[in-house]
């Protein structure tokens, strides 16, 4: 037999991926991806061809049973390893996506009776339609003075499960009335493979309102919507799993499935960010991960109970048991410098590279630019949706490699307001280690540490999800003690790769104040024309719609 | 014989037009174009291939000569006329553009001597070097309560004649003592064709501070610079010409240059943006025309003298005899276009027909976008060339077609925010008549006039300037009694082409008081970021260009 092997597996928005991960150091050994063959349904069911409406976003359960079935036997054969070497599996998940389900785990959309309707379809963590039942939930939360609401910054959003369970109720009764469990898809994949519900203790906290050991009350349920008092007891209370430890074990179908041996541990689900904080070893308060991509995510441990205004949430245990973890979120980044690449960029420019190129021999402030990067709304500190982008100082001198620098700039600005955020609310932020794609770029990474004054760390895996699944595989399977022995064994990452430049840093004070200065203007009620705008251009494409139609 | 004709001659930026028009309706016969073989000087010197600084423009007057012998009988070859009908010629220029000359008019870059000094040019217009020198004439202005100062909207640009005098003064000594005479541009050509030096009355109150009749005062000029007190009484005073009335005869020499028959009207020189009112028939109050290209100009005639806050100057006969001539403007109109069609448009786009086509198709709003329209800076109402432009409300499902669209109506509030100020001051407006060549975009009028909530008037010629000169000359020859018969007889514009829509108006009603609320927040000091980013630009752009040289 050789050395003891456990298997991560990252499910995202488009694709699974697996990791093949030697628990004595964590070296990747081997990998292999699948596309979901559904990917993400926004305009049709497959079913029925019946059309969506807009701010759908559903999944077909099948294709995450398709990870399982490719993926893991493709990492098994790219590692060359023998399978029986792989001691366990774990998970994680985008979150917060939902499965309803019958009694025994059954997707209601594999029902014939359901198979054309969308309500009995996975509703995909970017699901925005619940938008009006997350108003409600709020304005009664904050009317009635829960005391949940400031763990979650203030405001619970759109695409978590009270919401969504509540569209459902409202708009399929009888998809509802036939649901048993309101089921995370986290958990719902790690059903598939032991056989067991658990629920993480990380989506129950973040996404599922589970504070102190509490949901929302039946009384605050019975006011959202008579009938929905028992949602909890009857659709989502179950028992929960702490992070890392052990569900069950492999079964005989799930073992056919992926080639691995049956009665493997199997570990409890968990969320792609949360579960990349112990892969780059950040498993100590202070130590915040930013895991950069199209968003940012940031998560990061305290030793103490915080209320954070504008965080995503805080939840006892949410990364590490025994630690409160924290989440916040920038719900625009890479996509805002690929946008503007797509969309604001002459031909003459070659790309990303080209414009970063241009970009990096500038130096700070010639360009003359100070941008807000709200092109995908604010998520934390503002926790605000209808904010937009904006770019102030542009003159017929403006070339697009300074409008690309001036994006970069912006979502630093961003990154530094949580952090200064974090600290004001007394959870110090020690050390910034970033993960993610866009640590590849070295102007936007030497920017992130010039704007927040952090020596930068930066992971070691390119798969830090994947990677970080693998680790709670191996604490599952009792290959390490826990998380942080595991962490400090498998994880890996590089400090202070990138070290503030002392005049950089003083440059940038003084923009990040015009930053601070225009982001309460517009973000904090100086002038509320986002909202107008957007009030707006909704209501026009309404109109037009109508008119359409 | 046949029916009498005039030519006018319109010397823009890059090339000089001329046309022949019948005196009896104003048919244009024929056109001819010259471009100046030296084109703007703003790198090297012809002579000696001495570099310029930035921000220098020059030209070299024998190109305006080259107008006079090329594009002139061009143009009566291509009316097919015998040019014995010819009555009389006129002229209009760029301004304000300042020749030194000598006493009988020479140039004094002509003379062997200083053919290697950039001094001894002409400074075009858009010569912006003389920028402390301005700075100081409006402090000193301001300081010692000067009552021209309020005729220019309290302040004195750096085009114009004392700035660009003052610099000459300073920096090139020697060429300020052989020069007799500082002549507009607009004049020396005149000059030419007559054999006599008259100042028109249009730039020696527009550009030259000539108010009530008076010129700044020796003891302005000597606070100012001590041995500047003379630079009026030696350099600058002489006779004022009223526009429309004739200079004298045409010389033997420009006959033979022009093909035109000696002896006839030479009219007083003119400014284009001034002479296209009467061409598009506004030569009563209210009647604004905006003449739109890169650019825009407003000229309106108003009955009475008030100070209108911001506007470019008031001139008693600056338009026409007898009334008093307002001009206010928008530093940055197509050139604004043009640039973002250059620089932040993906090739996926064929120009600006392109994105026009597209941004006719939404409904006002739609694109929730608000811009300010300061890239080129604020000429009216803030006066202020450090501003810079603004867009709000960018989302990742922004397109060029809406930035495009948004920028369109900013150049749009800015005209309407100019035409509240000249209603507030007293200075009522009430029709607005477009001239230029941005008349072609059918979207950007409709646009005008919903923004505006004015029927818009379009002048009849594609040739404005060329034709105003053309009724310039007609009166000057005594063919037309004075400028009013002949723009009734000669002038044309069509009527109420674009009529707003009661329902744009509203919108735009609405969309507008967002526009006043960010442009007063940026640009009347709710926010002086544009400053402190302008000026963080310059320190950088010095710091780098000192590093590399």
């Amino acid at each position: 037999m050789g050395e003891p092997l456990t298997v991560g597996v990252d499910f995202g928005t488009l694709s699974g991926r697996a990791v093949v991960v030697r628990v004595a150091d964590g070296a990747e050994l081997g990998s292999g991806v699948f596309e979901y063959p559904h990917g993400v349904l926004d305009e049709t069911l497959p079913a029925t061809g019946r059309a969506l409406p807009p701010e759908w976003a559903l999944q077909v359960p099948a294709d995450y049973v398709g990870v399982l079935r490719n993926a893991v036997p493709a990492a098994l054969r790219d590692a060359g390893v023998d399978a029986a070497d792989v001691v366990g599996i774990a998970t994680d998940f985008t979150a917060c996506t939902m499965v309803p389900t019958t009694a025994d785990g059954t997707p209601l959309c594999e029902l014939p009776e359901f198979e054309g309707n969308p309500h009995a379809y996975v509703k995909l963590w970017k699901h925005h339609s619940a938008q009006p039942q997350a108003v409600r939930i709020n304005d009664l939360a904050r009317a009635r003075g829960e005391k949940w609401l400031p763990r979650y910054g203030g405001l619970i959003s759109s695409e978590w499960e009270f919401a969504k369970a509540l569209e459902l109720f409202e708009e399929a009764p009888e998809v509802y009335a036939a649901m048993r469990h309101w089921v995370e898809a986290a958990d719902w994949i790690v059903w598939q493979l032991a056989g067991t519900y658990v629920r993480n203790a990380c989506t129950a906290g973040y996404k599922g309102i589970l504070q102190d050991g509490q949901y929302p009350s039946r009384d605050f349920l019975r006011e959202l919507a008579p009938g929905f008092e028992s949602f909890v007891a009857d659709k989502l209370e179950h028992p929960l799993g702490q992070l890392g430890s052990r569900v069950g074990s492999l079964t005989a179908e799930a073992a056919a499935w992926t080639g691995l041996p049956e009665g493997i541990a199997v570990a409890v689900g968990n969320v792609d960010a949360h579960v990349t904080a112990p892969a780059a070893q950040a498993v100590e308060p202070g130590q915040m991960v930013a895991i950069m991509g199209t968003s940012t995510c940031h998560v990061m441990n305290g030793a103490e109970l915080r209320e954070v205004p504008g965080m995503c949430g805080v939840v006892e245990g949410g990364i590490v048991a025994g630690l409160w973890g924290y989440e916040a979120g920038q719900s625009g980044v890479g996509d805002i410098f690929g946008w503007f690449v797509e969309h604001g960029v002459p031909a003459s420019y070659e790309g990303h590279e080209h414009l970063t190129r241009l970009a990096a021999q500038q130096e700070i402030g010639e360009h003359g630019l100070i941008a807000l990067d709200w092109h995908s709304g604010n998520r934390s500190v503002l926790v605000d949706h209808e904010l937009s982008g904006v770019v102030v100082g542009q003159t017929l001198a403006t070339r697009a490699e300074d409008v690309y620098r001036a994006l970069l700039e912006a979502t630093a600005f961003g990154t530094r307001k949580i952090i200064e955020t974090f600290n004001a609310a007394g959870v110090p932020v020690t050390e910034l280690i970033i993960a993610g794609g866009l640590t590849k770029n070295a102007l936007l990474m030497q920017i992130y540490a010039d704007v927040t004054n952090l020596p930068l760390s930066v992971i070691g895996s390119a798969q830090g999800p994947a990677l970080g699944s693998a680790i709670h595989a191996a604490v599952a399977a009792g290959a390490h003690a826990d998380i942080r022995a595991a962490a400090a064994a498998m994880g890996s990452v590089e400090r202070a790769v990138y070290r503030p430049v002392p005049a950089h840093v003083a440059a940038y004070d003084e923009l990040y104040a015009e930053y601070t200065q225009l982001h309460d203007y517009f973000g904090r009620g100086g002038n509320d024309v986002m909202h107008r705008l957007a009030a707006r251009r909704r209501a026009v494409s309404k109109a037009v719609a109508k008119g359409q139609s």
